[in-house]
């Protein structure tokens, strides 16, 4: 069965000094047809336009948090957005601040946004759904850093069963017979006769789930009170162990503890990123990591990761 | 003569929309051993990075306006300093509300800038010198934008007269002989003698000028109020002449007005610059530039003009 995408591309992996052609934060997640983005570093609008996405396309924006890294690139991007005759509606989740920083840069311009852009503001100290809709639930949680932080839980919902044509074909079922089939319930016939779901359907792949954890400090088990086994998580790995005092200090991960936060939460694969500026060469943190937990891949600007298998995939021309 | 450089870093040449490879306003004054920066558009500090400028050496930053084409990447050119360790003072000569802007954010973001950072509002209605030293006076003046927004003159002071060697070396002249000299004044020695300054030195070459004018709308004659005569004229050109009525309504120039603003004020050569993201090709503009004043060229991301001949120079590795 041939599912609608379900990805997430890499727009930068750089902590908070860029440097060896390292970007800042900045994620597009494709889910179906639509495009929302997970933090918004400086020259986040370029990166998008290098990787071939359109900025239009973009339906929400998720801050996870208001350091510059996660968030310079937003005000630009937003221009951008405007000047280009934007009219479709923007809903952006961040803390409440990004709000005011907004309009206070905005007076100063003497500019004005005349598309629909509305700030969802993040201040729950819990799990929180915080967007919902008949295929995806996303929600919040609360991570540990120097200023109030989110994690976001992409949660896909179940797909519909499939039908078994070959059963079906010489029944002359009604469409309501079809729903009640692909939802997974018994049809049961005006003739009485019981068509058994489990004999005229085949179950579909199961949905996604994609986690996001920016900057945070690690504490053991954490994740497990937001969620479990996601497919793909994606965690900060600011430093190697080697830096484990300044992770600390800093309110950071290391490589080795974003390898021990997957295999707490059961993820089937990790991707880890937010590089600190010391490391020009990038392997021996997914060492560290792959020596904790085995399926885990470096962020690298541009990289397509299919969410559901978390496998590489080529960026499409959208 | 070997003079001191004086030369101009363009890092950006797109005006509000970014397109084609082009990014927004910025470009570096490299003043003998000394940097200044004007204006600061969305990741300014990448385009620093490429074209091998040490952000610490910059010593002011002039932001010409608040249009976030200008100013987008100041908040995290000051966030790579700060964690890059900088001690250095830093100066920025903006209109009055960057600073608001700036302390707003940084309030968000629970962080600290330890390096001294002064803010210089701008706002004078009349040309004013707003820095001088030894080697060099800076004026800004008002330009007709649909936000306050200022033109910057960089100044260099005349350099001393060159002794000549072959006529003095019998003279035991003493220090301040020499002083008053290269100061193009006579000297009287103390027998009475008297050396004229004409015979005793030659001229060194001309200081040089450059202006900086970014975003305005064209008025025949306006800069002679401010300026006389330029080495270099940096203007913007956001549109062609058949987009003269657009160029009006949006307080902008032609490739055109431009170069007349070039004629008016008697400069030697002219850069035009700030191109909408409607022309993919710019050599109309060039050429429509050129019509009217010869010495035209156009801004390119890279491009070092020295500015005492206006020519193209490459940039050195600092």
């Amino acid at each position: 069965m041939s599912l609608p995408p379900f990805t997430v591309t890499i727009l930068g992996t750089s902590s908070a000094t860029p440097a060896y052609g390292r970007f800042p934060s900045a994620q597009v997640v494709q889910f179906h047809q639509r495009l929302f983005l997970i933090d918004c570093g400086e020259a986040a609008q370029f990166q998008l336009r290098k990787y071939h996405f359109s900025i239009q396309k973009i339906e929400k924006i998720f801050i996870s948090h208001l350091h510059g890294d996660h968030f310079f690139g937003f005000f630009g991007l937003i221009g951008s957005m405007q000047l280009q005759g934007r009219k479709r509606e923007l809903l952006v989740y961040a803390p409440p601040e990004l709000e005011h920083i907004f309009k206070t840069i905005y007076a100063a311009s003497d500019a004005s946004v005349t598309f629909p852009l509305k700030f969802i503001h993040l201040k729950s100290h819990s799990k929180e759904l915080i967007y919902e809709d008949d295929a995806i639930n996303v929600y919040s949680f609360p991570m540990n850093h120097r200023v109030p932080c989110f994690g976001f839980v992409f949660q896909e919902k179940p797909f519909l069963r499939k039908i078994r044509k070959e059963k079906v074909e010489n029944l002359s079922l009604l469409p309501i017979h079809y729903d009640v089939l692909r939802k997974g319930e018994d049809v049961v016939l005006e003739d009485g006769r019981i068509l058994k779901n489990s004999e005229y359907t085949i179950p579909s792949p199961p949905p996604g789930v994609f986690v996001h954890c920016s900057d945070t400090f690690y504490t053991p088990l954490y994740y497990k009170n937001f969620f479990d086994s996601p497919d793909l998580l994606y965690h900060e790995a600011t430093f190697s162990s080697a830096e484990a005092k300044r992770a600390e200090l800093t309110f950071h991960s290391t490589a080795n503890q974003a390898a021990q936060a997957a295999r707490d939460c059961g993820a089937k694969k990790l991707i880890i990123g937010h590089f600190s500026a010391r490391y020009k060469e990038l392997t021996p943190l997914l060492e560290e990591a792959r020596a904790v937990f085995r399926e885990s891949i470096l962020a690298e600007e541009g990289l397509t990761v299919n969410i559901r298998d978390g496998f590489p995939v080529p960026v499409p021309v959208r």
